[in-house]
């Protein structure tokens, strides 16, 4: 990795964000990022993800052998990365919005109501 | 929120995962949670962010107004939420997935050879 | 339904996609309408599809309650229209293609090869 | 393509079902094609379909080069495909449904008070 500066400690979500605003800059594809493409391209490689999921059930979903594990890592990192771009673009925060988001949810579904039920989750 | 514990300073991802399985422990919806319907969830919820840039164009989407702004955080909010759950039940760093995955794509994509043009890019 | 003709025998794709083509010439949509955008609607529906059957178990995917299979009716039917709406933009005959692609599968998964073996298929 | 009858004038939906019975029957591959599973093949499909159009802009999807029509093709008769397999399992007439989803969009977004705006169309 030539060009790329990545910190001894690259172990951050900011610090992940800056490494791709240089990948990005250093290749002039910031053109093809706008909110609208980068949200397509994370919708796709959560599609992608979610490929390798089709035919097995849930229980062998459960167990995957470790080369399929590396194929789905290798998605899982696409996904963050485009939803790095993504809200980096949006000027969202995105440990922020999550840990609200789950504030919200909280309230949204008190545990001794929906204890063990996926219906009131379904029909959110 | 009650019995969830958050972290006074609830900055990292480890601490969000950590904030979703106390989530998750304490609705009994690990039951629910198989790589499976996460990675449905994951793609449903990618899909739900991507309905806000449909019928916009591309310079539309770089000029949200702050209560669609609002929306699309919320969104990216679950997406990262789903992601982390994932992440987490096939034990992968999703942090570390992406730093290495990015070194590849430094590697595929050499910043000589693809400047200013989305071709290789579209037809890797 | 004022204007819009609908044939007493409305039976065939090609009457859905002359109805379709009518609708969005009498509500000046079709500039809304670019393969591009049509390809992100048509996957957005298909999501909101999958959505019905993202917490619930195969076996009780197959026994839907009669309410549900109306919601999932109204989504199947959205995704047919979407996916009408771009091959009718790209000139592509979707039955034909769809004939065709069943013919290179044929020989793609051989019967006697595949036989109740979804790793083929997965693997492809 | 031995055993697979295909009729002379294989010209509708039905007889891409039957066709489409057909091949899974030959395969014993309707016990992976629970609809839950069949929604996942549909979305990802059509994610695949999307895949086309992520970095190239409106106008250039209007003027896709024929060998890039042909893949496109191909993955729209994959979503058919299983957009046909989902409602056959489900027992939903997919042309019935989607004249009926036409008829409610046409009360939904009346013509003069939709026309040229993708606003209501979006908010929907």
């Amino acid at each position: 990795m030539r060009t790329l500066k990545t910190p001894a400690l690259a172990h951050s979500l900011e610090s992940l964000r800056d490494t791709l605003r240089q990948f990005a800059a250093e290749r002039e594809w910031d053109q093809f990022h706008s909110p609208k493409n980068l949200a397509i391209a994370l919708s796709v490689e959560a599609s992608e993800l979610l490929e390798h999921f089709q035919w097995i059930t849930e229980p062998e979903s459960k167990m995957l052998a470790p080369e399929k594990i590396d194929e789905v890592r290798d998605e899982l990192a696409d996904v963050l990365i485009y939803l790095i771009r993504l809200s980096d673009k949006l000027a969202v925060n995105l440990l922020e919005a999550a840990f609200e988001k789950v504030r919200k949810n909280v309230t949204k579904y008190p545990a001794e109501k929906v204890r063990g039920s996926s219906k009131k989750y379904t029909d959110s």
